[in-house]
């Protein structure tokens, strides 16, 4: 066996054996064959295809490329996963919901790089909060509370990290084996027995058709569906941020308002259907009518709000926050942008959003960069709605008046308007299980 | 301008504009682009190809990534290039006599790796010869001579070197768009204004099929024609090894009895053919028959031979060796490969033959290999021959008696017979010009 003869077959679109493709996961993980050929071969996956029987070969590999995790939890492990978008907070509204419910969430997350923010980094605006959390302290705190979110350790999926970081740089991110495997070998490394996913579609999403999110949620679904998994994929919009803040203190303020019934939108609406499914794929109740009472209970009675104080605590955070988010990081400057003309809020560039808010230092640009956990900005009006000439389209948390000026500027470029009145963006598109698609038109 | 967009368009199928090219061209020679981005740029130029704009463009840029020579040799620079094959002595035949025509044969070789010969290695079997020769001394012996064999100076298409070096281990040799720019960039660089090609087709050739050989030479005449070349490519079979002697000084053996009027055979053919090409390629004369006809004539007078003692002399090399092949080196034992029964030999694997005549020590596994000048073999036999048992197939000259059994093993195994008498074996294909493509059939 060797990396010259299996970069001729793929090259050559053929199908690569179970052997072939465990011998490139162990090259990759224990880096003992060059990125150079890794490279090479990711392009020849990325533009050969791999059937489904090698995407499942690929996505198993990769999970027992390094520690394979087995929690006791006192319950089925549940996670999810999104494939990334502007002020999306779905993880801190919906786990300490579900947790409330009876689940068990395992949430391993990433850092943001590029466009979009990450749950480890909105973490960390909590004074105290840590994300660093040893395997066994992890477990423990999810057996105890129901959720915790933490950062994946070094361990897991050790050929993930190696193709990932080429990926980027190789433009093959936009691949569907590629994706799948990648995904889904760290849920199944951390043990995830059930699963739901939320691929998002439209600009600026890893698949830029409808038609190609369907066939990656379905990918997926019928992977982990045939790895044993209890596994479901919502395909949800990104036409503009889900939540209304973006930026990490802003962001986790937003989940407290809505776990204290300060705050409703679609932020909230995606986090309660998300949190249904889990609910569902947990096997703790079998509708999703049921399902989305429960959350509804645990959000009116406080309980969810609850699970959030504990988790925070358990995590070494300041509990208080969620009695009194003042106690987050505050930006020194706060300057509204208006509406120059009367009209409705037609179109929104959710990269160039996601961008601004980088720009401000809510992100970073590279690897090294310190983020300002403080910088964000709210948004006023959603795609629909109607604005006045000196209507606030947007309140800005920024570090100085010039780089809310700078911001200004970038946001409105942005935003696009129309005379005729716009519809609302659709936030969720279908729900695919092992048993088919449904659609959904929310 | 940067590497991740040009990846994405070459992806996405797109032509390259010749900006983009300069770029990664420059990265290449430069090394400032990491080798697992150009490795990811070769699968995907591999696998979605390049037009002939993008093609000319390519070997333009790579030509000028480094020294671009100007050879004032007091006539039209001519150079002949063959993609490669086993006991494949051309040059060392027909460079004299084109020099002995009158031609300016400037040459720059290579090394063997793999199965096939290195022309460079064979001329070093030679007592005293010099091979790495200074731009200077190297016109001044063309000019003088007419024609010299040196080493490819470092300075050359700086940008090939690292591509080439890279193709060769992420299996993207078989691409028509890097084989062109490769092999062109070179010669454009060393100032050649008259090129003949000789691209071979068959088992173990660069391109599998003869419509494929025929697609590559067309597409190098057709650049070089663009870049104001006077250029032909002639497609030739590689079917067996073409000369007689396989191993380097056995090689330039064959090549002293070709010019000295004591061997016949396909190596002379394909060499006046070929020497026929570069004399009207550098307009010494216009037609095949007359050129042919200069050819035999310096072969009969002995102005060949006498030309390549002066190349040799000029390089530092004992030039008694034309006169006294028994000068070059001798191995210690000769062995007879015989016919175990009757019949015709029908198929010869030249690769495996190749392979053979490396592992007797005539060639390289590795770039830093010590080569026995004095080993190989000389094939009795060719595709289509008779032959009865107890019949010499092959007579070895190998370094001990273990090894000539070793290589008697790998030889027969290399070799086909049947019952029914066999074809012999197809010599030339095609010649193609810029005018068009004449069939061959010898």
């Amino acid at each position: 066996m060797d990396i010259i003869s299996i970069l001729e077959d793929k090259k050559r679109g053929r199908a690569l054996s179970r052997e072939q493709i465990d011998f490139f996961v162990r090259g990759a993980a224990e880096h003992t064959i060059p990125d150079y050929q890794l490279a090479a071969l990711l392009m020849a996956i990325r533009l050969m295809g791999m059937d489904a029987r090698e995407t499942a070969d690929l996505t198993l590999s990769m999970a027992s490329s390094g520690d394979m995790l087995h929690p006791e939890v006192g319950g089925v492990p549940v996670d999810k996963h999104s494939t990334g978008g502007v002020g999306d907070t779905t993880t801190l509204v919906l786990s300490p919901l579900v947790a409330a419910c009876g689940g068990k969430v395992l949430k391993m997350s990433g850092r943001g790089l590029g466009h979009t923010g990450g749950t480890l980094d909105k973490l960390e605006s909590i004074p105290g909060m840590r994300i660093d959390i040893p395997e066994e302290e992890f477990m423990s705190i999810v057996r105890r509370v129901g959720c915790a979110v933490v950062s994946q350790s070094k361990q897991l999926a050790p050929a993930d990290k190696t193709l990932y970081s080429l990926r980027d740089v190789t433009a093959t991110v936009d691949s569907i084996p590629l994706i799948v495997s990648s995904i889904l070998s760290k849920k199944f490394a951390a043990g995830a027995r059930a699963i739901v996913l939320d691929v998002k579609t439209g600009s600026g999403a890893l698949m830029p058709t409808l038609e190609k999110s369907i066939e990656l949620a379905q990918a997926m679904v019928d992977i982990g569906h045939h790895a044993g998994r209890s596994i479901v994929a919502v395909v949800s919009g990104m036409e503009e941020p889900l939540g209304s803040h973006v930026g990490n203190a802003l962001e986790v303020k937003e989940a407290i308002d809505i776990l204290s019934g300060r705050a409703e939108g679609p932020l909230k609406k995606v986090s309660l259907f998300l949190g249904a499914q889990m609910l569902i794929a947990s096997g703790i109740t079998d509708t999703e009518e049921k399902a989305l009472q429960m959350l509804s209970g645990a959000l009116q009675s406080g309980a969810g709000l609850e699970k959030l104080k504990e988790m925070i605590a358990a995590q070494g955070g300041d509990p208080r926050v969620c009695m009194d988010p003042s106690l987050l990081p505050q930006a020194p400057v706060r300057y509204a942008v208006r509406a120059k003309e009367a009209g409705y809020l037609s179109h929104v560039n959710g990269t160039a959003l996601g961008l601004a808010a980088q720009r401000m230092g809510a992100g970073r640009i590279t690897k090294e960069d310190v983020i300002d956990p403080a910088v964000g900005f709210v948004m006023e009006k959603r795609i629909g709605d109607a604005v006045a000439p000196g209507d606030v389209l947007c309140t800005l948390h920024a570090s100085s008046e010039e780089n809310a000026r700078e911001t200004e500027a970038r946001i409105l470029s942005a935003l696009s308007f129309t005379k005729e009145p716009a519809p609302k963006a659709r936030l969720l598109y279908a729900l695919l299980t092992p048993k088919g698609v449904r659609e959904l038109n929310e």
